[in-house]
């Protein structure tokens, strides 16, 4: 499969689906929200929605000299392309790289430091049972139709969608009943079974795209990349690249909460590589095999999921795009504060909406303009079945509202899964709120002959075993052994009997207890970075008034790639960007030296494309009193100022410590040159 | 395959292979330097030396509880530990999580912002032709054997290898002929092929261990994760998990030398998961199967490797051991100047010593001791064909000497590889140092009426590629097409004949040529960042004396996993710690708050066991006067100050801009508590 540049960004889908890092485990799809969404009256109204938001924006005019930027400047480019590209796989060059890495240290910062979370580092390479329990083995899955001549792939859902819009577009204006018809259908077209997509592909004389041949049966295709650990046998099973990081927290839960003392809440984070081996992926950088994801799982006592900073956030503003509004007539976001969106019932509880509003301030802070942010709470049938409650961090983008975050409350599914699969107990001890409470105990009294004699060597694991079952446990066996004669218990890799006759009775007293052993919930905020950085870049992008040829990315200090260009007017400055480079570096500030022959305005030109906040231009004047002029990227103004004085305006000016205003107030401004 | 806690580091060969990271292309195996070196008169000197280093050390007497503590205290567990845990595949919980974030923070600040250097960040699947062109298709093996009954596989050097030991310990004194062959294969056991090993197999007995049976024929095992890309046949062939990140840069080098304005030299970095489907891992955190890479590609002209910056480090003093003194009677290193040693050819060029200089600073800066690390030169038959000059980085640990990092000057080989395989000119213009020459030019007159006859529409390509000869290309044409009737020649997917009548003759003139298009040189460092983790944790790893429970690790403060513990006395206390967590969350420093009713002692030996360096104790005089004391870990030494004072000296000394003996000069001491 070959690949051009050309076609990095060649589809444009109507709507983006669904971040698929949310899904796992019992909804059957990584879901479309608002396309699946059947209950919703008028699909199409919705559809407009999204274009109409779209096209108003300034972005979709800029695409293609946004796009040519992005591969000429390196952001981007095909992976492997010098050996002719693999669809869905990209390298980030230079520019992007520094500037993920900036929003990942961002992230670490405002998310892990500021919390005290547990950050881990799990692997990717997974075993089979691992994914089995997740659900990814079982539902992580695409349905798949193959061209019956050329054995070429397809996603069923995208060719049926492909076909609904040729149909759409050749109806008659009075065609009214069919125009509903197809549009009902392709609201559905990712939620059908196999039997169902058939049908439709049938019913609508779906063929396969270049050929005109007829098509295979659909069937699932797994969405994840195969491996095997060893040699053949070494490690039984097939292995896989994580389709997330979750679960390498999940396994991990038990050393998790022994490090943080037994208590609860707490919370882990984990950043990584994660994989999803798309059928054929086509929408350019937003739909990628290889991604950088950002999770955390936050675990809390399921009765109380209050936050102890949560007034620290209340009043912060976000735009709310709740259930009901997307059901309404009109369908408009609003602006409310967390705190009224908690306690308005809007937003499930306080944790949730905590986080909530620390996912808008980090996005603020990447540079994402809150106008083109929205947190689209899901509808209650796109949720599984266990979620409390999900709400996505939509970014407005030239594709349209891109889900890049998803916060979900997930109740405990996770670790319940986990602990089926494994019979190892995922608990926390929580105190009752309440006070320790007297409880009526029973333990069981055993007949240690009896064990004995029946399981020999092995008796001692099933004595230890049944002496130190707790309250739930004990009343659950005792209420089995009235009914049945013996119970089957699985410790470790055997399974025992426990015959009715290994206890003689049971012994009942009056106890105090301060608290019980639960599952924790989980709250998972759940970051696409790429997605995020993507949606950055482009919000970023503007071309200077009068000058086409002057693209500016207007990336906050803190994330743009490099902090500063250091520019000498000739040859002969060119001799003094020595102590420069030295002061730069002691500060840690990055820097980029052009020393071209090309024009100041030229020089600025190149910065300003890839986002360089500020300039050093090292000119006649430097040589005579060593001051430099400074130069601010999206206003272009400058100042003038010494040696001594730059390096520290510069640290305080990308912490964002101080205001451009404040240093224009200080020193005083000089003409920009040509 | 189950793995059980206790087997973390049961393995402790004496001596640790070489990294394979640097291992690429010719040379056969991944290189067991001291033992694969046949011309070495004694190679039982040398395994003596080591032991002896070894044996020396206080870290082997100490590596239970180090062992014990780092699983205790979660710095690492096996990955899936609760499905029973793979050999190989580790995580890192939280300490070592962060100790590796701190550790890759310095490298970004260290290389890439120093250098400037472009760093990208290329995936990880990778399509079978680029590692076909790189050699690892070919030649990234290991033999494995299998028992003939069971299946089990085995690496067949390592057991060929025991079963040596085992013969040499049962030799009697007086068997000292029996004794060197025995060693001399021992020497040699993973250079061995596929025949000679099976003859040893057969000549000294190995059979399967733990069964005793018989064991299969040797083969090569590929030591690649395989996987594929898309459903069956989208993306034809076999794709694989990078074995490491260095091929990202090679595929992507036409990018970064525009990206640098065509200019060499420019270096490339990356920091990503590498993998290594290891037959049968034994040697615990030091041999996994997937790991960190940090990587950089140092682009050079071959003609000249001068370093401007080398001045700054011609002064560094390293433990050197060059292939001289490996091959000598005494084996021990020499300190010596990089200058020197560049000078007096010790070190092939300036790059390379400057390379080594700035990797010695960075070990350094991680908490490696001077006397605990030295550059190892490889011997003449250790090195691929192409390679000039290759030294590892060897840190000192309770294993031996351990590889962690290769800096090797590896010339052309790895962009020439890509040429062949792609067809692409991966190539940069060079000017010629001693200014533009007179070079006489032959070009071709082309009879385009018979190429147009000959080729029809396919002759424009043809046409246009014989008008934009470079020199060399135009003389070997010449030259050819004297002796042939017709040259080959691939042009992007097509193959063209360029018959002797195409061209009726050839234009000779004299032009002024300014330079010429050569294959830049490559020189690599590459760091195995988990051997770094490891030696650094437990070179810090000590117990205090008369106290053999208080363990502590020295970390250097930047790189410690948290920088302060935060311990508030008493309940009383415990209400105080809140404008101390926003105070520190505010200069971005991290803290850990200990406020359990453990006894301030125990508090303060469970930071000092994660390496946290600095604790403040909030207690009764907090309540009056505002002030804390303060106390460094590595002395216990303490000191009281203010809390506006407390979060300017912490910043200070987390970034070694003041040292601890500074604050305690300037604040007064106060006498540790209990």
């Amino acid at each position: 499969m070959t690949f051009s540049i050309e076609k990095l960004f060649h589809q444009s889908p109507p709507i983006i689906r669904a971040l698929t890092v949310c899904y796992r485990g019992h909804s059957l799809k990584p879901f479309s929200p608002l396309q699946t969404t059947s209950s919703v009256s008028n699909p199409r109204n919705i559809f407009q929605l999204r274009t109409k938001a779209t096209t108003n924006s300034d972005m979709e005019t800029n695409r293609a000299a946004f796009k040519k930027l992005l591969t000429q400047r390196f952001f981007v480019c095909p992976s492997f392309e010098i050996y002719g590209g693999i669809a869905g796989l990209y390298d980030l060059g230079p520019p992007a790289t520094a500037i993920k890495a900036n929003i990942l240290n961002f992230w670490r910062q405002h998310f892990i430091l500021n919390e005290n979370m547990l950050e881990i580092d799990s692997t990717c390479v997974t075993p089979e049972p691992v994914l089995v329990a997740s659900g990814h083995v079982g539902r992580f899955t695409d349905l798949m139709v193959k061209d019956l001549i050329t054995s070429n792939c397809f996603r069923a859902d995208h060719i049926l969608e492909d076909r609904l819009k040729t149909l759409i577009a050749a109806l008659k204006p009075e065609e009214t009943d069919k125009l509903k018809e197809l549009e009902d259908v392709s609201a559905q077209v990712d939620t059908y079974t196999e039997k169902e997509m058939d049908e439709m592909i049938k019913k609508y004389g779906v063929v396969a795209p270049e050929t005109g041949n007829g098509l295979s049966y659909p069937e699932p295709f797994n969405l994840m990349f195969k491996t095997s650990i060893g040699p053949t046998g070494t490690v039984p099973g097939d292995s896989y690249l994580r389709p997330e990081t979750a679960q390498g927290i999940f396994v991990n839960f038990k050393r998790l909460l022994e490090f943080n003392g037994g208590k609860l809440p707490f919370a882990s984070a984990q950043i990584g590589q994660a994989y999803r081996n798309e059928i054929a992926p086509r929408s350019g950088l937003l739909r990628v095999r290889e991604f950088t994801l950002a999770e955390v799982e936050h675990f809390v006592d399921p009765e109380d999921k209050s936050h102890p900073k949560f007034a620290s956030v209340a009043n912060v503003q976000i735009n709310a795009f709740p259930r009901d509004l997307q059901l309404a007539e009109k369908k408009e976001t609003t602006l409310i504060s967390i705190g009224d969106a908690v306690k308005q019932g809007m937003i499930n509880n306080e944790t949730l909406g905590y986080f909530i509003a620390r996912v808008h301030l980090f996005l603020l802070g990447c540079g994402v303009k809150p106008d083109k942010l929205r947190f689209r709470q899901h509808l209650a049938n796109e949720m599984a079945h266990y979620a409390a409650d999900c709400w996505d961090a939509e970014i407005l983008n030239s594709y349209g509202w891109t889900e890049c975050v998803g916060i979900a409350d997930r109740s405990a599914f996770d670790l319940t899964a986990h602990t089926t699969s494994t019979k190892q107990s995922l608990t926390a001890f929580v105190e009752y709120k309440d006070g320790a409470r007297n409880v009526e105990v029973h333990t069981p009294k055993l007949d240690k002959g009896k064990i004995g004699k029946s399981l020999g060597k092995k008796a001692q694991a099933l004595t230890q075993y049944l002496s130190n079952l707790d309250n739930q446990a004990a009343a659950k066996l005792e209420a089995d052994l009235k009914e049945k004669d013996s119970v089957p218990v699985t410790l470790g890799d055997e399974t025992y009997t426990i015959q009715k006759d290994f206890i003689s009775g049971w012994n009942k007293e009056t106890k105090r207890v301060t608290g019980a052993h639960i599952t924790p919930g989980v709250i998972e905020p759940s970051f696409g970075i790429g997605r995020i950085l993507y949606s950055v870049l482009e919000q970023s992008y503007w071309l200077r008034e009068n000058d086409e040829q002057r693209a500016v990315l207007s990336l906050p200090a803190a994330i743009a790639p490099v902090k500063v260009s250091l520019l000498p007017l000739g040859n002969r400055q060119n001799n003094l960007t020595g102590p420069f480079v030295e002061l730069l570096s002691e500060y840690n500030i990055s820097y980029r030296l052009d020393d071209t022959g090309a024009s100041i305005g030229k020089r600025y030109s190149r910065a300003d494309e890839i986002g360089i906040p500020f300039g050093i231009t090292i000119d006649f004047q430097t040589e005579q009193d060593k001051s430099v002029t400074l130069r601010e990227r999206d206003s272009t103004t400058q100042v003038r100022l010494q040696f001594d004085e730059v390096a520290e305006v510069l640290t305080r000016l990308v912490h964002h410590r101080i205001k451009w205003e404040d240093v224009l107030n200080k020193y005083p401004r000089v003409q920009p040159q040509a």
